[in-house]
């Protein structure tokens, strides 16, 4: 999982391109502009009207960032996505640690890289690792440094197909020039926070399902709610993403306002708020009162809402989404 | 992943009930009447008017199958439902391979437990395997094991909430009146197909996404159209689960059907076969060309198909489906 807005917007930019002074067969020779201050790794392109930060710098100025392939002359190293699962270290697969073990360079969100295990941190040649909100930047990073040589993972929390970076570096491997295959371009899966926040409050997700963001920044407001309405009429269940920030509380609000239209308000909603973190928090209400509950700390950024169907209860402290089992079966 | 049917309808019954003769402290006194040869773990409620020959007997007669709560007087051991995620032991997490090793008994379909490491299955006090279809049966029987004073992990492919056993599980507990508390039920989540299967081909799932399964023998099947129509009208992308066998070919079809009426001829489909299997195979197509390709051997019940959506394209032999930073980014 992405979580792909925030209200901070600090951006790290200790290095921002594949020309590496340690990296002996790297021979890059452009470097990235990083002289605009720009707060979330790119200008923004003037047409933000979202109320999210992320992305928006003061200035409406197009710029185009990055190297493009013939500024490398290196053979390419390998670029590898890497989901790591639900926060902690034994969340991940074997295959992931594998691969993490593998590369020479680790590119990151700095949260996701600090949940790693020191056994590969402290094998890795070089770990790049930025604040929330430059997941462009980062993601150039990454390809630059695999164009420069070097085997790169870049890491997310969760799946690498779930509101992440799969999708971003093949556009930008493309925008470059590259191709994903001389880059031997891969994805390794991981467990994403649906499925580990499901885990938390039983089965709530077992039968048809469907993930929707709340997060305007990259889709807009009237296609969420258009599939918001098409979903809760039809008795999926829904996980809920990016379900919260400050700076537009009101895609909270009218979702819920949208479930209640279709499901009673004593439909069972699971919240799980930080999962496989420190403030970890996991509840089971009712639909009604979850509109009131974005006002609380237990709903934010790093929060899963999981809405179950017309046909979830809860029993002894779970979620169950009946499979339907039961209608062919005697127990 | 659960693949909820089939044309194969053997069930071992080995042993069917959690009165162990080698589990010191077991003491069941109940035993599960295993004489009426149920080819599917359950007799039929007769009502089965499905294709699948899942859940149904000769017979129509409606059998309680099963001990409760009161037949066992040892105290419970802990329950546990892990996903494996993958197919591949490199698929799965750390936490599931440790939860494994903690149990004293490891119960599941035989094709998922043949895949576990022999360090997992060497140190378990006993295996309980069954075919496919076995669902129900194999889920008490986890149960009563568990119930009987052993720790017992239920495996499945993928991951526990996605068309698998988590829920069932909770059911059956319910109906023997036991408690998930009392078995201290925890759900272990592993990578879901959908995401395994994204990542072979690329990056097909970064935008909201939802999952369908076409198997209408625990849901009908005019709920699945509906289902197709509502998301294939909303810009979801689409991971199909069971898609097809032979008994229930028209599914697909009108699963086909129904998808083009929404989308383009070439919207972009990947197709995954026997994910992490001997058999595995990998292609991307058109959604035009989707149909035709349900009487060849890439689309079976083990196959996995993820349907792009308007603004998917293909790109140097990957699915892409731009998550929408190419509207606030140059790159």
């Amino acid at each position: 999982m992405s979580t792909d807005d925030t209200t901070t917007t600090e951006a790290s930019t200790e290095s921002n391109c594949g020309a590496k002074t340690d990296g002996g067969t790297a021979t890059a020779e452009a470097s990235t502009d990083t002289s605009t201050g720009s707060a979330c790794g790119a200008p923004s392109s003037g047409s933000e009207s979202s109320s999210s930060s992320c992305g928006a710098s003061s200035t409406d100025e197009e710029e185009e960032v990055g190297a493009t392939v013939d500024d490398f002359d290196a053979d390419p190293g390998q670029l590898v996505a890497v989901g790591l699962g639900p926060g902690q270290p034994e969340g991940m697969t074997s295959r992931a640690t594998a691969a993490l073990s593998a590369v020479d360079h680790i590119v990151g969100y700095t949260t996701y890289v600090e949940l790693l295990p020191d056994e590969i941190t402290d094998d890795a040649e070089d770990i790049y690792d930025t604040p929330m909100c430059g997941e462009v930047s980062r993601t150039e990073e990454a390809i630059d440094r695999a164009l420069a040589g070097n085997d790169v993972a870049i890491i997310g929390s969760g799946d690498p197909n779930v509101y992440a970076l799969a999708g971003l570096a093949l556009e930008i491997i493309e925008s470059k020039g590259a191709t994903a295959s001389a880059l031997d371009f891969e994805v390794v899966p991981g467990v994403p926070a649906a499925q580990s926040c499901a885990a938390r409050v039983g089965a709530p997700l077992v039968n048809d399902t469907v993930s929707v963001s709340l997060s305007d920044h990259l889709t807009d407001m009237p296609t969420i709610e258009s599939r918001l309405h098409a979903v809760a009429k039809e008795g999926f269940t829904i996980s809920i993403y990016n379900p919260w920030s400050r700076k537009r509380r009101e895609n909270f609000e009218k979702c819920c306002e949208i479930l209640l239209e279709h499901r009673a308000p004593d439909t069972p909603v699971g919240i799980v708020h930080g999962a496989g973190r420190e403030d970890e928090q996991t509840e089971i209400v009712e639909l009604g009162e979850l509109e009131a509950l974005g006002e609380t700390d237990l709903i934010d950024m790093t929060t899963t809402v999981l809405v179950g169907n017309e046909e979830t209860y809860v029993w002894d402290g779970r979620m169950v989404t009946p499979r339907g089992y039961e209608t062919k079966y005697d127990y």
